[in-house]
C-alpha cells in the first residue's frame, strides 16, 4: 500500500480542507461489522472466527491499515467506556510505515467517553503515554458535585496520576441523570481545538451518533459472515420523508474490497 | 450483461451438477439488505427511498437480472407467506432477454410456504398461471383434519379453483401445533422433483433456513443505506466452536459490485 491514504479516502475527509463548524468537529464514524450487522460477540467481547477457511476479524492487516491510514486524517479518536473495557485498545498507528521524511504519523488525542469514570489507570492508552509512545488519553465524564460522589472524585484522582486528562461535563438539568449527550461532548472538543474526529464504537457510541445529524462521513467494513443472534448489533433511527418513505441520510461514494471485506464509504447528505 | 450467468453464479453454483441429497433439493438462500442488516421496511413493507440522491431498493436493474439469472437456474423458488401477501410477487424471469435459440427460459417453479392457507385467489402468480404466464404454484400447508377446520378446507377449494396445487404436509406430533419444519417441506419437495431450490425470504423464511444445515449457497445483496430501528431484521443462530469462539458456516467465495450494490456469494463448508 503506497504512502498516501487510498484515494477514495481523501475524497471522503475532503470537508475536512473546510474550517469545521463552530460547534463541533468533523466527524467521521467508522466501525467493522459482519453482513448481519454484528459489530462484536457475545457480551460486546471482540470477535474471533476459527476455522482454516474463516479469518480472524480482529487481525486483518488491509483493514487495519486502511483504518490507520484514516486515524493519521484526524484530530482524535472515539471510543466509549465499553470498548476501553473490553478491548483495552490502544487507538494508535502501528501498522503503517513512518512516512517519508518523517520518523512518525501524526498521532490523533485519543479521547474516551466514560461518564461514571470507570477507565482502568492501568490500561494501555494511559501505560502507552506513560512509556512516551502513545499521548495524553482525554476522559470524557459528568460533572462531580463538590460535595458528591466521594469514589469517583477518587477514581478521577487516580486518573490523572496516571496521565489521563479529565474532562468534566455538565448535563443540562433536563437531561437522564449520568447521560451526556453527543452534541454537548462534541462541543466541548471542538472548544479544546479537535477540528476532526473519528469515531471507532462501541455499540452504543454507534447508536448514539447515528441518532444525531452530526455524521459528516461514515466507512463501514463489512466481513463476509454471519454472527448470528448472540452477537451485539447497533441501532439506527428510521427517517422517513413527509410521503412515509425511507429518507436516505447518506450517499454513498465509494465500495472497495480490501481482501475478503467490502468496504463502502459513505457521506452525510445535507 | 451477456447471455450466460455470471461466472461466479455458476461457480457458486456447481454443486447443481451432481446429485441432490435425498432428503432434499440442493438450497440457494438468497436476499437483498442495507448495510444495517434490515431486508423489509416497518411491517414488513417492501422499501422505497426518496430522494435524489438515493435508490429505489425493490427495482435495482442489475439486481434484478442477476436474480433472475440466478431463478433461471433452480427448478423452484420458495417464498413465505408475509412476502407473498406483502410484495404480491410474481417470482419469474422479467429482466432477461430470452437466451439464443429458444423464446424463454426454464421458469423455476414457485412454491409459497402458507401454513394456514392465507394466500389469496387473486394474487399476481395465480393471475399468471390462469393467462398462460406462469407456471403452476404450489401451496405448501399444514395438513387438514378430515373433521377438522371447514373455513381452512374452504380456502384449500379456492385457492385449488383459481389454479394452486395444495400440498398437505402432516406435522410429527412433536411439533408446535401449526409450525411445519424446513427438513420436512424440503424433504416432500425433493419428493416431487424439486433438485434445486432458491429460497428468497422474507424474514421468517430465512432465519428458519439460516437455523437448519440446509443451506449450500447464500448470496447476499447489501444496499449501501442504513435503513434504521423501524426495518425488518433476520434471526441467524451463533455457532461456536468448542473453543468458544465462532465457527464460521460459510466460506466467501466472491464479492461484486452491481451498480451501487455489493453482492456477497458464500458456499457451505462442509
Amino acid at each position: 500500500m503506497p504512502d498516501q491514504p487510498p484515494v477514495f479516502l481523501v475524497n471522503l475527509l475532503k470537508h475536512h480542507e473546510g474550517p469545521p463548524p463552530t460547534e463541533r468537529p468533523h466527524v467521521t464514524l467508522t466501525f467493522a461489522q459482519s453482513i448481519d450487522a454484528k459489530i462484536a460477540g457475545a457480551g460486546g467481547r471482540q470477535l474471533i472466527l476459527s476455522g482454516k477457511e474463516s479469518m480472524v476479524m480482529t487481525h486483518w492487516t488491509d483493514y487495519e491499515m486502511s483504518k490507520d491510514r484514516m486515524r493519521t486524517m484526524h484530530d482524535g479518536i472515539l471510543v466509549g467506556i465499553g470498548t476501553a473495557l473490553n478491548d483495552d485498545p490502544q487507538l494508535n498507528v502501528r501498522h503503517l510505515p513512518p512516512p517519508s521524511g518523517s520518523d512518525h504519523h501524526h498521532l490523533p488525542r485519543p479521547i474516551i467517553v466514560d461518564t461514571h469514570l470507570g477507565l482502568l489507570p492501568t490500561c494501555k492508552l494511559l501505560a502507552n503515554f506513560q512509556n512516551g509512545t502513545g499521548r495524553r488519553p482525554w476522559v470524557v465524564c459528568s460533572s462531580i458535585a463538590p460535595e458528591g460522589d466521594r469514589d469517583k472524585q477518587e477514581r478521577k484522582e487516580m486518573l490523572e496520576e496516571a496521565g489521563a486528562k479529565i474532562i468534566e461535563l455538565l448535563p443540562p438539568p433536563s437531561s437522564p441523570p449520568g447521560y451526556l449527550a453527543i452534541p454537548l461532548i462534541l462541543k466541548a472538543l471542538r472548544d479544546l481545538g479537535i477540528r476532526s474526529l473519528m469515531v471507532e464504537g462501541g455499540a452504543r457510541i454507534i447508536a448514539s451518533f447515528l441518532s444525531e445529524p452530526v455524521v459528516d462521513a461514515l466507512v463501514v467494513t463489512i466481513a463476509p459472515v454471519l454472527v448470528g443472534n448472540a452477537g451485539v448489533g447497533y441501532q439506527s433511527p428510521t427517517v422517513l420523508s413527509s410521503e412515509g418513505e425511507l429518507k436516505a441520510r447518506f450517499k454513498d461514494v465509494h465500495m472497495e474490497s480490501f481482501g475478503k471485506d467490502t468496504v463502502v464509504a459513505l457521506q452525510a447528505l445535507p
